[in-house]
């Protein structure tokens, strides 16, 4: 049984590792995945984001931990969510947001049954006590019904789709900065219309306009630092610049709106 | 069969594969879990606590591997522990001294049967050509005594424990900082009376005093920046601060000496 | 099946996880060994060298999946080698120079069958959709004739050997500096002749000398900060200093030329 784990925990410290002697623990046959341990500290909507890509390559039945958990101990719920074949486990914050959009058929579990729970449960370390916990519960065939209550109030993020501003215009939002510095956005292919994309588009961000279409990085008959635009391996259109990090050249974050128009 | 890697060697470079590849070279079936390498280089103290932390987690039968290991080509001996129905490979330089403090019984051997080495040793690298080596001889059912002889003077750390100084008077000590800042103490519920929790503590740092106790993280009550005290998922008192850094605010680093008094 | 992973991805992205995913799609019984991910960003030699050093420690049959790749997207050709009774899947741009060198009947496949990528093939992200992909299959039992044709004009990367300059002089070069500054070279003890190493060896790189030789790190009888060469556990003469960076003193980087010369 597959298990796979995100979290903001770094790997310097112990926390990565009693999640996984926890899980272990529970069932000696789990197959445990490292995603990543990298997600900005308390930065939910990168969580939610890398959670969704990386999601989407697993096969069916895979259990995914993932713990961003700024509200830890707080009256935030846990949870359990059962979509598109896959569980995953983790706090009521908005973290499995793109899950709730994707699946429109997912199901979503309070974890209330503390007999799953590693006891006793610190105030602080729910990643350890109760979600890993859960986690090898379920991997051992233990049922979302058997772990808690099905709710449908459970916590969504805002903002995670484009907005239409006129019939060439759209309002996005950068989601996700990558390592190299390439600007993820909000957008897909399907927000855009044919006649937009056959007039081409301009981006506008932070008083610079990029016009340039590229379809690979190392393509490039500009300047050096020249910003470009790219469908990213991810679905979404990405904004970088050749063997420079784009987020640095545009000093932008996640979350910054761009306006996207097609050429007139 | 479960084998761990714990080592202060990053994973930028050849030496965590190396070691991966020579345990499954010995054993295709073993089920390598990282816990981290990320212990601070030569941090024998912080590796000891991360090890004992992250190994009451994992299951009987578990071989951890453990590399902190400044003195490697020296005279300082190679050691597996077996204690707690585990069993501990790395230096004998105080490493397991967490693990000799919990488990009476264990039983400590010299690793001296070169048979199970890989061959030629590197004067500089026993993390691959003896620890990873004889991990995986261990896991495919080598016993101790054919790896090395029982011995009993091997290497412990001071200073684990805190002392007391009076009856409401402790001196405990920082043995870790976590990434997020928090101060983890050598300070655990055993080693306060209830009198001194009934009347609540005072704790003395580099000219300041922290009193406020909280339950977890995100409950906070006082002015940003406040320092707190707070029972961490290890089992020791830490000193946090609510989304900054005790560490930084405190100016302290890892061995430093914290005075706790119970109020009057 | 052993599939292992090198990238220069990082781990804070989605990439990895990605990769993971896409692989156990295909093959749930595959076990997935990280080796890195913190190759230098686009540098082929360091990943070529770490690669190179690990893999020999890995048991037959395992399959590499090594992704350092500046020119994806462009024609660079993907390829797998079989050699030594194990599998390379990676770009055709040097990386697997060392196999190539170490296995004189290394095959080598350009991967033409689109039928084993995941579809569709993001322009920038082959580590996902061709790499890990192709692994899978190849873990399923999948023939690199099946997968590919073979080739014989693969890029080799040059300057992996050093220069005999004279009976009594080579000229050498910096291949890989690892975390703790020590400076990998290229030197094997097959370089140097009985006559060079019974006689003591000087090597001279920006205007020092180094002549002392040391056995491992912690034997220092000289000042700190001295610097020293010794071999180390890659099979290659290496310079460092006690407790110090021997890059950082001698301000250097991989690439750089290094004179050998045995005493008179």
């Amino acid at each position: 049984m597959l298990i796979t784990l995100l979290t903001d925990f770094g790997t310097a410290d112990y926390f990565v590792g009693a999640m996984k002697g926890v899980i272990l623990s529970m069932n000696a046959d789990a197959r445990i995945v490292d995603i990543t341990h990298e997600i900005p500290p308390q930065d939910i909507r990168a969580g939610a984001f890398t959670l969704s890509v990386v999601s989407q390559t697993f096969p069916s039945g895979t259990i995914h931990v993932a713990v961003v958990d700024p509200g830890v101990g707080s009256e935030r719920r846990p949870i359990l969510v059962s979509g598109g074949n896959q569980f995953f486990v983790g706090p009521d914050n908005g973290l499995f947001s793109f899950v709730y959009e994707r699946e429109a058929a997912a199901r979503v579990f309070h974890l209330t049954n503390e007999d799953y729970f590693r006891q006793p449960v610190s105030a602080t370390f729910h990643g350890r006590d109760v979600f890993a916990a859960v986690a090898g519960a379920l991997s051992k065939g233990i049922s979302p019904e058997q772990l808690g209550v099905e709710i449908k109030d459970y916590v969504r993020l805002t903002m995670l789709k484009p907005k239409r501003m006129g019939t060439q215009t759209i309002e996005a939002s950068i989601i996700h900065i990558d390592r190299f510095g390439n600007c993820v956005t909000n957008l897909t292919r399907e927000d855009l219309t044919e006649e937009m994309l056959a007039r081409g588009l301009r981006l506008k961000i932070n008083g610079r306009e990029i016009t340039s279409f590229h379809r690979f990085f190392a393509e490039n008959d500009g300047p050096p630092d020249e910003l470009f635009v790219i469908w990213g391996s991810a679905g979404y259109l990405e904004i970088a610049a050749f063997r420079a990090s784009a987020a640095s050249l545009l000093d932008t974050r996640p979350g910054q709106v761009i306006t996207v128009m097609s050429n007139e």
